[in-house]
């Protein structure tokens, strides 16, 4: 028998912030293609377009008319998913019937009144102020509820069904599935191995750089060891940080410039518009000692081979486990081998 | 402030087979869809297509030759995820590194040699001749196997990418994460209520009706209380059966006529070919006491407001919860109000 090889050889790796496995099957990545096939954003939109519901000066479904917004613009979703002041549900004991209350906003921030840029195009000054948005919509949720996730789905892969450049940012009365799951599994790491466990991870991956993507002074973007989606990638300051709120001006300005960077390279990738989610986790805004938390956003765009080619997470994906077709290590080279300038900027 | 109302207020739902929330906003429903469309499958397609590399006498990329096979017909996949041989991989203590070997196979199961059909059109004895393989193929790699994976995914918007009928099977030479979690939520679920989980719920959905789309003298298909794909269903024996492979004669004919009802109902809904993943779940092939464990399958359909227009499981769902737009018995009631006979034989 020969010896393992991982870029070869199927194997799992385990994902420790939310006790998963992930199996990796290298190999895969050869065979052909005959299915679904996406279709890239139209490569050339007008600046403001009269018809969308996210431009400034334009009106909604509402009858709401968008302000004359100079960087960012906030408001609540008009269809959201999540009310303030939603009822209580009557608490149930019934272990297979369980129902809970559910309380929250969600709100659409707009990242610029151009409708034909996407985070990449923007300048640095423009990416900072959505940065700070990001920020101040975070702290002024956070005063009532436990949980605010910001986040962007973009791409029409991914759900999105408006390519102005805009993300989102949910506010619950709740811990979700997820940050219950991560702050659960990185207080046992602290509790085990005495520091918090992404900040022993930063250390880790500039200590070795095979999976790194983007270094900036104060940032740091790889591909995790345990990527599930092909070019996922886990974007986190060197220092301990909690949350969104704690950046110090210096990391926020640098912030930019490492968002810049990576979805610069992301586009760059298939030279096209790429499709993603991406989101914020940081402590919870509840009482208590957080120590165990260090402040992360996870990027999960969904290309594998090309702009029109995805991942299907499907069958034995949603059945049994998560599969991909090219190693952690792999899918960082090919974002390193691209430039960090984007594109349509070289052109 | 006004009562609960599960129909008109948000609220979460824990799925004990999983131990995860998903939050339910049965109100948004109502928001208008711009985004992506999907493409509903050809509806004619020829019984014999000579370009397909799963019809009977063609060769595939292998260069194999298909039999001409009268009902189904195995062959492991050309580009496998799984390989019987890999060799062992370094197990390694290192906490954020954690890497294990993985060995299995992966075969491909065309479910009939008629090109153009699904399973809703095929007879009730080929129906059983698909369960007969399942259960043949599960015996045979349960020897090697702790688990052995049956699914289908089924249309372009699943990740399929041929339209001939046909699902897989994957070994595993390990538990996948679904397969681990439901085996411990379900031996807790034991330990504590002393009977298996899965045998209390089908009692419970027996006794109420709400959730129930498909009851046969065996069988019984339901939108679960937990359900997080907008149409998604379990589907249980009555009786308790920890396997496939433990069928009775008349529990497998009984489940033939289950299969074809509840996916012509999926195909009546919005008149189209359904697209969904489905797989089974049952006790693992390996030593030890599985009485916590009661077979079933799950069937997890995309599609939320028509033929063309899917939930999407982005952004708020992957970095926090999953979210669904209509609650479980409103999707049960809408699978009831349409026929169990598929609209094309009807036609
Ligand atoms: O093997 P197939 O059908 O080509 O591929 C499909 O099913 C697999 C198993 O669910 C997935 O890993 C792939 O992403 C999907 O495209
Ligand atoms: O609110 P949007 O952008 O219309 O909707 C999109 O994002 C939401 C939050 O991730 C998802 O629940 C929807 O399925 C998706 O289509």
């Amino acid at each position: 028998m020969s010896i393992f090889n991982p870029v070869d050889h199927p194997h799992r790796r385990y994902n420790p912030l939310t006790d998963q496995w992930i199996l990796v099957s290298p190999h895969r990545a050869k065979r052909p293609w005959q299915g679904q096939q996406e279709s890239p954003a139209l490569e050339t939109l007008p600046s403001h377009d009269p018809d969308c519901f996210l431009c400034p000066g334009n009106t909604r479904v509402t009858g709401d008319v968008n302000p004359d917004y100079p960087d960012t613009y906030v408001f609540t979703n008009d269809f959201a998913a999540l009310m303030p002041d939603t009822p209580a549900a009557p608490e149930s004991e019934d272990p297979l019937m369980r129902c809970q209350g559910a309380r929250g906003t969600s709100r659409v921030i707009c990242f610029s009144p151009d409708h034909s840029k996407t985070l990449p195009q923007l300048s640095l000054e423009a990416l900072e102020a959505v940065v700070k948005t990001w920020q101040e919509q975070s702290a002024e949720l956070g005063k009532t509820y436990p949980w605010v996730q910001v986040f962007e789905n973009k791409g029409a892969a991914m759900g999105c069904s408006n390519p102005h450049p805009h993300g989102q940012v949910w506010a619950n009365s709740f811990l979700p599935n997820e940050a219950e799951r991560e702050d659960r599994l990185q207080r046992d790491y602290l509790q085990q191995y005495g520091s918090p466990m992404l900040v022993d991870y930063v250390q880790r991956e500039l200590a070795d750089g095979s999976r790194t993507v983007v270094e900036t002074q104060h940032w740091l973007a790889v591909v995790p060891y345990w990527a599930a989606w092909p070019f996922e990638t886990l974007l986190l300051p060197k220092a301990p940080v909690l949350r969104l709120t704690d950046l110090t001006d210096d990391q926020r300005r640098d912030l930019a410039l490492a968002l810049k960077k990576l979805t610069s390279r992301y586009d760059n990738l298939f030279q096209c518009s790429f499709p993603y989610s991406m989101g914020w986790h940081g402590a919870p805004f509840t009482d208590g000692d957080h120590a165990h938390w260090q402040l992360h956003a996870h990027f999960y765009p969904p290309l594998l081979r090309s702009a029109s080619v995805r991942k299907f997470m499907v069958g034995y994906e949603m059945l049994a486990e998560t599969q991909r077709d090219l190693t952690a290590e792999q899918a960082a080279e090919r974002l390193r081998a691209v430039s960090d300038i984007h594109y349509r900027d070289a052109e």
